[in-house]
């Protein structure tokens, strides 16, 4: 019998997800799971979005241009420019999600075992892409205690060598709702300037900004012009994750011809969630306030709520809609486990994302995990009601 | 300004595409092109399938499973099954489009530098998956002389070193249209069991065979067992290429639950286009004898017109609905370029893939030329007619 890669062997299995089956054991015992383990919003997706596509008069499901629709990508870029990003339509090229824009990147700009330094903790697919992609993530590590602040230049520049092709960074990030400011982004630019790399920036949470603090694109920064590659998405921006539509942003136009080239063996991204993507860009700005004014609510009912339990640590996210908190315990994996598999209060449990598996380097945030807001605001409270009841007796457990 | 990769540079333009602009430029002369380059059917998508996605009531344009939905998996196993496949649902795992499928199997099974041994001429999209995962392809020639048959084992053995991990087959072909044979199946079996070898068969044109000849695919035969990985899609059967719906289907466990890690990575298929293919599963019987006897057709009017036309070779293709054919040329890409730059017959002329695309081996199947027969029969009479004129008018040109 013939085996798999090595790469195949190396693939990590999803954090999100390896906590499904005790999920799906608790709900069969009649138990009520409160989802705070994945970014899926309960928020409606444009109606705009939805009617373009029963509207659609389609005889023959064709290709599209590998690149997307040329209608598509014009309007996107409008979209951008009213958002004072430099982006022209020749800049973009619409990929199957998110995902496919990082992979498209990665293979621009890196070969085998070249290396890609990010921040930890971050989004754990990285790791996915990089090993399918056959290049080394490179971790520099962001804390808690500055509520994941971007890590001191000084310690980027400890990893660059010669096999450093770029820096990744998520902004706002996913797991740590961080958004980076002016200053940062500055040192960010100085940086791979200074050292001639990528800044690879992946953007998807870019509408989800509060409290008065402003997101800073690469593509706004004019000397980032050859360095800069945004990755894109519309599954947060217009709660529609099924879709499977993102983009793949530069200026550098030695990157969009070598991404064009990944683009084109594969043929083009899907139809009918381009037509609804398109559409999506209609969506009226009302929308976005109700939920930008939605999900910081949930957020500042839901982080309180979590500061209240005693021995939680979390601080205030300025962007995305996940938070890391610190628990009092000494394995969250373990503790996301038990709380599916032993507890329950009232019928209820939660589930949560062990961040371990949001750290590049080993033993690492074993106490923390990752928590999306996504869920309404009442849920919020009764999931961090749970959380404080199942600490009260985990802490006779753990010992 | 950094650059990018080798892998970047070293990925391939398409041959189907790079002649685009030469047929822009065409049409804007004001002449009609017909589009013998692709395999872009004219041939309807279903109706149920369409409609199923106006019909479908969504809130929330929400991930599916990252397998695909379950819904879709057992009812495609049906399928299957009715075929005589022996395909369980578990076996499956939904892709976006057969590319992601190729893309999860290569990623599954091979390391960096390994190799894959594939007949050629091959679909030119292989070579950019191959070099986005970075492992190698070893060719085998094939020949226009006996219709692209399956090249002699021994041309396969000669071949095989440690580091060959697979064999690709593309059956029925593209771009030959050659349709292997029972003893032929039997034979690459052989091999792989010999040499604990995957053997990986590209099916997505499965349904596409004629004149009573049976397509044997890799999953109906037992010894394959744990050797057999199926690429599939829903482009071609329903004449649905933009959905972007494929799959990857094997009985080795281990192969599946690696290939699930890379469907996780991504997060998950398209939605809108899940529905879409799910629900063309009921296309009546009735849809497949009409398109198979109007393929049929298309394929007798257009080989028949095409042997008549001096100095042109071209066998009788069994499946699929493409052909190589040999030109009276030298080269076949300059003379693809003339026939869009150069030439029309009464302000018509036709655009043809050069065939080198599609081999592997350098100054091979330069005088060759992939045809698909995709549009209706009148239009395919008119094109080797304008083949027919065109090569008269060449042949002092090319001299």
């Amino acid at each position: 019998m013939p085996h798999i890669s090595q790469k195949g062997q190396r693939m990590p299995e999803s954090p999100i997800r390896k906590l499904v089956p005790y999920a799906e054991a608790a709900k069969q015992k009649g138990h009520h799971v409160y989802h705070l383990n994945i970014g899926q919003p309960d928020i409606k997706t444009p109606e705009v979005a939805l009617q373009a596509v029963k509207n659609a008069e389609i005889e023959v499901l064709e290709y599209s241009h590998s690149a997307g629709f040329e209608s598509y990508r014009k309007k996107l870029a409008k979209y951008y420019q009213k958002h004072k990003l430099d982006v022209d339509f020749s800049d973009i090229i619409i990929t199957t999600g998110g995902s496919e824009a990082l992979s498209f990147a990665l293979g621009s700009v890196m070969d085998a075992e070249d290396e890609i330094i990010i921040p930890e903790p971050f989004y754990a697919n990285y790791n996915g892409f990089a090993i399918a992609n056959g290049v080394n993530i490179v971790s520099v590590m962001s804390s808690i205690d500055n509520g994941f602040a971007l890590p001191p230049i000084a310690e980027f520049e400890k990893w660059i060598t010669p096999k450093t092709k770029a820096i990744l960074i998520c902004n706002p990030g996913n797991p740590t709702g961080y958004l980076y400011s002016e200053e940062e982004m500055k040192q960010l630019t100085d940086l791979v300037l200074k050292h001639d790399l990528f800044l690879i920036a992946d953007e998807v949470y870019r509408e989800f900004a509060y409290d008065g603090f402003k997101h800073i694109s690469v593509m706004s920064i004019p000397a980032l012009e050859n360095h800069a590659i945004m990755v894109d998405s519309v599954s947060k921006r217009y709660s529609m994750c099924g879709a499977r539509i993102g983009c793949i942003v530069s200026k550098n136009k030695e990157v969009m011809n070598a991404a064009m080239k990944f683009a084109q063996a594969r043929l083009s991204p899907p139809t009918f969630a381009q037509i609804a993507s398109e559409a999506a860009l209609d969506t009226p700005n009302s929308y976005f306030e109700e939920v930008i004014t939605e999900y910081k609510e949930r957020r500042d009912v839901f982080i309180e709520a979590l500061q209240q339990i005693e021995g939680v640590k979390v601080t205030i996210p300025h962007g995305s809609f996940y938070c890391v908190a610190k628990f009092p315990v000494k394995n969250a994996d373990n503790f996301a486990k038990w709380l599916l598999e032993e507890f329950d209060f009232n019928g209820e449990t939660v589930m949560i994302a062990p961040a371990a598996g949001f750290y590049s380097s080993p033993n690492v945030g074993l106490d923390e995990a990752r928590m999306a807001y996504v869920l309404k605001k009442e849920d919020l409270i009764s999931s961090a009601k749970i959380l404080k009841e199942a600490l009260k007796v985990y802490k006779n457990i753990e010992k």
